[in-house]
């Protein structure tokens, strides 16, 4: 069993709505010490296999097959175990 | 200027339709290896502030406040630099 996390981020320049409402947000909060919020997402996979490399092959097909947008999301993998 | 990313996961045992939705799909695409997927976010926020344990607690504030619900999540806060 392996377990993969792939971190997923909007590339530099793409606007982030989301990020900037959270902001908005913690600004009306008393919280006026930020200068940018970005938000992403991680998607944790457990997976049958015991070879680290295999499966981080297989996590990056899944990747550019589904999880990611690549044209305007970066994506990093992590093999922890 | 330090950078805090915030870690937000559902706690275990709490249903995560989105992770099971994303297994599903992958599924369908010939991916059967995977045992469990569960889906996390993360928010990346520079603050305008010098002392690293200081960012750590407006940013441990800002969670408990706004960012996190504590009763179904939970959430680690990494302070990069």
């Amino acid at each position: 069993m392996v377990k993969a996390i792939v971190h997923i981020s909007l590339k530099h320049g793409v606007l982030d709505p989301e990020g900037k409402a959270i902001q908005n947000a913690l600004d009306n909060f008393g919280f006026q010490e930020i200068k940018e919020i970005r938000k992403g997402k991680f998607i944790e996979i457990m997976l049958n296999e015991s070879d680290k490399s295999e499966a981080k092959d297989k996590v990056d097909k899944m990747c550019r097959k589904l999880l990611v947008n690549t044209v305007i999301e970066n994506y990093k993998i992590e093999v922890v175990d």
